[in-house]
């Protein structure tokens, strides 16, 4: 198994990049990680010689956060992301995993390492955090803004295929994201989705309303890039504003002072499963080759469990399922 | 200045609709209050005559909570909203109040009451909380599960005109929702809404995320009724299974419990900020005669506090207002 990393990629690029990738490597002695970034920088990194199962390719360029996606894709040939896709596309490595501009992520996989044949629109595809911990998969959350019904009809069947081959998951619960729970709620497009989606050999639960996710009654949530976006940012936007709050109460008096210090411990374990960077890297379903993204803050442990994540799908086949799943093989 | 109370929709009537009419009458003695309902049922909720401000309009039926809407609104002729509506339509009243069924309302405005001339889709206007306690006015949360980019944009003007004739603002700031603040972000339809609304004659801030709703950066978010129905599901659902796990959080031992005890106060405040049910009715904007929705929930207080909204909003002429705009009168 051969994972290329973007080593450049991500708020806390190269340092931490390359510290996730050396204790994976320790970790996981049957992968070859390849760092993909400027050498002399990743060098700079090191304390010591490189471990036997890590190699450094190198390259001039990155992508930075601000870049515009495609063009940053399409003109920065030497960007470290670019090179990392070009390694999958050629069959030098069997994954990548970036902490970097989401969009650009989106735009390599797409234009470089290709779309799996039959799969008309790759998904985003994060976990998201539920109260019991096993998290939803939903899909997508914003590789492509505007979905057709058979475009979320695609997303249900990888998201599926996703939870039982990588999770384990004997019969995976589908939900279609809606504004209520029967069948014909929504707009025009969910309701053609439903219909399609009803006929598909999957467990489909039917309509799901956001308020429910927590709650954990669907394991793969199936929704449109641009609602499934809204959705995500809204939970950002709730959770820290409520957080916000409650550490403004917290400091208002001595009094509050010292019963917030009781409170903190149990506080910060749930503030953690709450959030769903700490739930791993979000595959992008659909590529031709794994292809996994790590939160733009991921440090040193968010890479290590990015890369534990990809020799995890590599080995139960993920790719390789969804495509047969797809050509009816 | 004639407002038609639906006496019979929400969980709580007739009591407390009775009561919160009863309360309105005796503060707003320039107001005439017609009490739509079963009569005897109604008459059974008082406690001596009916004040000089209030009469009964008797209707034998009701519209329940689960009734198919528009089939309800259809066949009901005698249902408690539709006789309201009735007396919109035909001049007995200026404007109607109700606590029921959302979806029959929503029915009852477009087919009995009807459509402002011009006016493509009316829209649900809730106020959403923000963490200044002004609240973002945001519509369409649900009458319209598609809307086209015009539709968008007539929204934003009604959005505008509300607040700036019903909360006295000099220059509403409109905002788009969409997945992030550049102009060319999002879906084909907030792409094409935001190069209409750009023309208005408003005052367009330009694409608003979610996230960022809470610290209100707009007065008036903009966005079709199943993407902002899924927004403010998604925001509910957070908050309450963020104070679900506080309340765990704080009964787990007795030392949290004591000192939840100390934090309590200050966080119930927040806690009834944050509930967006008590920011008062929702308008439905667009329709021929004001109409407003009250909570499911709704206790005397709030149809009391709807009953002042819908004053306010008659005395500062909204609905003409709205009618010169959308004309170009």
């Amino acid at each position: 198994m051969r994972i290329a990393i973007d080593a450049m990629g991500g708020d806390l690029a190269p340092k931490e990049i390359v510290a996730g990738v050396l204790a994976a490597a320790s970790q996981y002695s049957d992968a070859e990680l390849i760092l993909v970034g400027h050498e002399a920088q990743i060098r700079s990194c090191l304390s010591s010689e490189l471990p036997v199962n890590v190699r450094i390719v190198h390259a001039e360029d990155r992508i930075l956060a601000d870049d515009e996606p495609v063009r940053a894709v399409r003109r920065k040939k030497d960007a470290s992301m670019v090179v990392a896709a070009r390694l999958v596309k050629e069959g030098q490595a069997e994954a990548m995993i970036s902490a970097g501009n989401t969009g650009a992520l989106m735009a390599a996989g797409l234009l470089i390492i290709g779309r799996i044949p039959g799969i008309e629109r790759p998904a985003l595809a994060p976990m998201l955090p539920t109260m019991d911990g096993a998290g939803v998969l939903a899909l997508d959350l914003g590789a492509n803004m505007d979905a057709a019904p058979e475009h979320l009809l695609q997303y249900a069947v990888m998201g599926s295929i996703y939870r039982s081959k990588v999770d384990g998951m004997e019969k995976p619960r589908v939900g279609l994201l809606n504004v209520g729970t029967e069948a014909m709620k929504g707009n025009e497009v969910s309701k053609a989705a439903y219909a399609l989606i009803e006929q598909a050999p999957i467990h489909f639960v039917g309509n799901v309303e956001a308020r429910d996710v927590f709650a954990r009654n669907c394991d793969v949530l199936v929704c449109d890039g641009f609602v499934g976006n809204v959705m995500l940012k809204t939970m950002e936007g709730t959770a820290s504003t409520i957080f916000g709050a409650l550490k403004q109460e917290f400091t208002r008096t001595t009094f509050t002072k010292l019963a917030a210090a009781v409170l903190k411990p149990g506080l910060s374990r749930f503030k953690k499963k709450l959030d769903y960077t700490e739930h791993g890297a979000a595959p992008l379903l659909g590529i031709n080759g794994l292809c996994l993204k790590s939160h733009g803050s991921s440090d040193a442990n968010a890479i290590k469990n990015g890369v534990r994540q990809a020799i995890h799908a590599l080995k139960n086949n993920l790719v390789g399922s969804i495509a047969a799943e797809i050509s009816g093989k």
